[in-house]
């Protein structure tokens, strides 16, 4: 089965997007040249397994962002919803979690960069995340998107990376124990 | 007037404690011998701003934990709330922020802990808070008390400090910028 992996900025208090999914909290942050690894993470990575909220997100931006195959989890998306020039890059699947792994793991897929805080959630949920590489923005905005939600058990963590840059981002990086 | 200093321990999912303000997932932590810096940050404080949830967690434990004086924000505890043992070392306020912060300085208070997510909230929301330092333990717990709640503006925070910690432990210290 492919492994689930997480990349993903959030506000000091756990959002990773305002209420209207907007991020000028984010890229508003004087980062200049920081490399923080985005790059070499999804080099490794198959293919990406986002939401709809962050698919229609990644929509609005000038241009698509993604070089690697993406898979959209939704229940109410149909390929009617995906623009002609990205029928070839994108595909919607309304598996549960477990399904979705196995259907990935099918693809040939060994390792998917899971994005958008709903998505990381109910996979981390399934026991599918193996690990978290989180970038703390200096900043409260007080409401949003939540990156964390409801657990029905703790889930516990061992930190591998702990990296301050001095624009003031932290990056932490936990694989996720069994 | 004398400023609000922060020293918390939350989960990486941001809560201070369970819904029955447990602590049982700090306090497993195996960090052996580390020194995390409390007592150094304790030494520099006049004395402790807490709610009325941190301070009944503290009349749980064996020992009253705090020598330094403490003033508990409630509007509903009185001072026959506060047991006689307690009596020369415990007060009640049931000021605002700003009114509790003149109160302070009148005591001759230039630094305060403020102790327990609602109250630190608060005090940030009013401005009150000069940094924050934050320990960030390598659990989810899905739910609890939240150390930061809504707010009507971002506050931009500047990173001072970042330590890891060998147990995993990650202590992150900003100053909030006015």
């Amino acid at each position: 089965m492919p492994t689930g992996h997480c990349f993903m900025a959030l506000s000091l208090d756990g959002f990773v997007a305002r209420p209207d999914h907007a991020l000028d909290w984010l890229t508003k942050q004087p980062t200049g040249p920081e490399d923080h690894g985005y790059d070499a993470f999804i080099a490794g990575m198959d293919g990406l397994v986002m939401g709809s909220g962050s698919f229609r997100t990644a929509l609005g931006f000038p241009d698509w962002p993604y070089a690697k195959p993406v898979v959209v989890l939704s229940r109410t998306l149909t390929p009617s919803d995906i623009p002609a020039a990205l029928a070839a890059k994108v595909r919607i699947s309304s598996q549960t979690p477990q399904a979705l792994m196995a259907e990935l793991d099918a693809m040939g897929w060994t390792r998917a960069y899971v994005d958008g805080g709903r998505v990381i959630h109910s996979l981390l949920r399934a026991g599918l995340v193996q690990d978290l590489t989180l970038t703390l923005i200096p900043i409260l905005i007080g409401q949003g998107l939540r990156m964390f939600g409801p657990l029905t058990r703790d889930i516990d963590l061992t930190l591998t990376q702990a990296t301050p840059f001095p624009s003031g981002l932290v990056q932490l990086r936990y694989l996720v124990r069994p």
